[in-house]
């Protein structure tokens, strides 16, 4: 075929809604089963008295970070029963990590998994639901925290290839 | 401030850990039946490509927004699933609106309540899910997607009193 | 004022979606909590051999129907999380009834609450889920039954009023 | 009876029951990994003037059928927490499909999937929630509507090979 | 048996199921809403070995007991969907402890209402997913871990009295 | 590499928590799917007036036991939900048997997957859910049966290889 370069390329769109408008979970029967990874970060930002509290200055701070690391985790289990259009797929290896930074609780996710799609929403929803349990823990003596910068960083595997947020 | 002094003994601290720093669910059994409501924000930001998209210039966008709508409104229910420590309420109500904005999409939800407790973790979850919900539809199109901005905006009723953002 | 019949009795809409079209938990904040009950009927159409098998002529027929009738029970307490704009509310019973009638399976649900909104969907979802897992029973020996007739019979309590089918 | 024969070897039974007559979630460990479809129809008998705000005839109707169709695919990956007896699979593509007739909603969904078992109830239990939805949806405009005639009508892949509802 | 009429008039029996022996979820609409409480018990016999390593001789232990503490509040909340004939009510506290003794875990946890019925059944499911997580969390090294001793130790509150487990 | 016997076979460690005591979901990607099956007990002790009303001496006792059953079986199914560092895996076979015996309800499950983990977890679980709906349905008669001995019996396939209780 001599004129590739003219096929209009198929104007990309939102590939989870059909040529109507109409929603629907993609068909994926056809991509291949293959190792993906995807990871994603975020921050919530608190108060300074929620940060001494975080960093249990002399006193216990036992579950405080240990909870919201439980959440995303069992949050990314969850995903395909809240993102309505995602695919129920077979996880095989979920890591949360939150850091406590000056003015923020840092959140890390990683998560695997052996199947025929991504597991980007996987990662933020993890990433979200152990944000919003920070934010719960901390909102009697913070009501402004505020969930902020929740993104991929990086996703490998799979058809599409691999993807690194631009720095 | 000249009088620390008066600032009640027991400062205050992570109300969901006890004084060994172990995680509960906090008794609330003694507080009040009341009405309660809670009005959360947030955004996701997307490029130019997706917000014609959305916009749907010439082309059905149909459900694009509104499997996001759905999303949040059904997440606020999930939201004692998610959150560890939060209380399972009856809600009374759920609003999520989505709107795109020139270089982002942007999420309100307000949640009511007839309960002993708030609802701002439920607001927080709506937009949150909801938010998950509109980066799932633009990933293919935007792999950059970022969730920002998710916050308590007010709440009213219960007897910590009212809350508004500050300005 | 003095003509409140003249209102045009605001033309009935559809409750779930607000002016714009857009979906939405309907407020009921402000609804008296009463005791309501509703109560939903459907058949699943069966073949004569699967009639036969379900009488258990001269063999175990054990946990067939009980298999749908729990089925039906866990289905009631699951409505909010399948239908997505009820508002989750407190089940203060459910009783699921299947009979095996000559051409199929009868089933009926009685739900009852003490709550702000009626219970009509949790009947309904209690007798859907029954007559799936009545199918899901039956399938490999009829793959062609059919759910049909699923319809609120009859529901008291709350604002609106009794109802009751016309026969 | 003279041909005993005749009779295949083993009658066909309730494979979801022993020979006891208790309920266990039959073992297809030996089954092969294959791709699978199912569809499934269903019908929401509803009121002329239900249809007529469904067509929305000069109003906007927005979110009505959509919130519907995102049940139903919400619904599918719900099966195995609803039937008790199915099997949780890994879909790989729902599509629900909601058309206003004149005297009903109508309803067809179709379920895939690469793995041991048949979709049939995903794709009947698609159908039934998002039957769900619409009842919801127009309760307080016809308090009658009917769900009737949820059934499969083909399915395809798998060992027990295609089948498809005799026209 | 000469005394018939002795013999209280109902003998108590399987309030779950009916005269026919079918199961329902009981009716409790006449109940009234008052506050109770339950505390229940439970151990996971574990090898020496699993209990230094819970000790942390000297190595961080971290989550390895909070894990089963956020599991077991959480299990509480998920009590109506686990036991099919359990009423889902609003929890108002939730407490799971966990402590180390030398052969085997201890579990206590304390549950707390203010609804129609007891919650021992929502005490017990948080200490045995508690324990359920425990035997998760130390299997790779005793493999032979038990749950022994789950049980009501006391409860408090509602029509039929406070009982608290015979010594 | 001449001295593997001197590397000091890495004292095993609680593997569901690394270096620094965080939990995480341990990654399985590098894991065989293969064929695997594990089997769990457990006794539900009741009195002797619960023992008589399952033997149903002259009364029908219907789904008394049925309904357990059915929990242990979706219970099976939730194990991912309930248990946070278990990875969710394709069940392919679960049997759960109830027995009454002279002093207790016995309890036996049985799960089969074609998985890269083990089953242990999802066999525990069935019984576990099924001994809590024993008590649920006793209660009323013995408030004070106790759930004991739940363990796993034995294990098949996977790398670990197989496992049996020493008797």
């Amino acid at each position: 075929m001599s004129e590739p370069a003219r096929r209009p390329a198929r104007p990309r769109g939102l590939t989870h809604v059909d040529e109507s408008g109409e929603a629907r979970m993609v068909d994926v029967s056809g991509k291949q089963v293959s190792a993906r990874t995807a990871r994603a970060t975020g921050r919530v930002l608190v108060s300074a008295e929620v940060v001494a509290l975080l960093r249990g200055d002399g006193v216990p701070k036992g579950d405080a970070l240990g909870v919201s690391r439980v959440a995303g985790i069992m949050g990314a289990k969850r995903t395909p029963d809240l993102v309505p259009l995602c695919h129920p797929i077979a996880l095989t290896g979920v890591k949360v990590d939150l850091t406590v930074a000056d003015d923020a609780v840092e959140i890390a996710a990683t998560v695997r998994t052996a199947d025929r799609t991504g597991v980007e929403m996987e990662a933020l929803t993890a990433v979200s639901v152990a944000a919003l349990s920070v934010v719960d823990m901390v909102k009697a003596v913070d009501p402004g925290a505020v969930i902020t910068d929740v993104r991929v960083e990086e996703k490998a595997g799979g058809v599409s290839g691999d993807w690194r947020r631009p720095s």
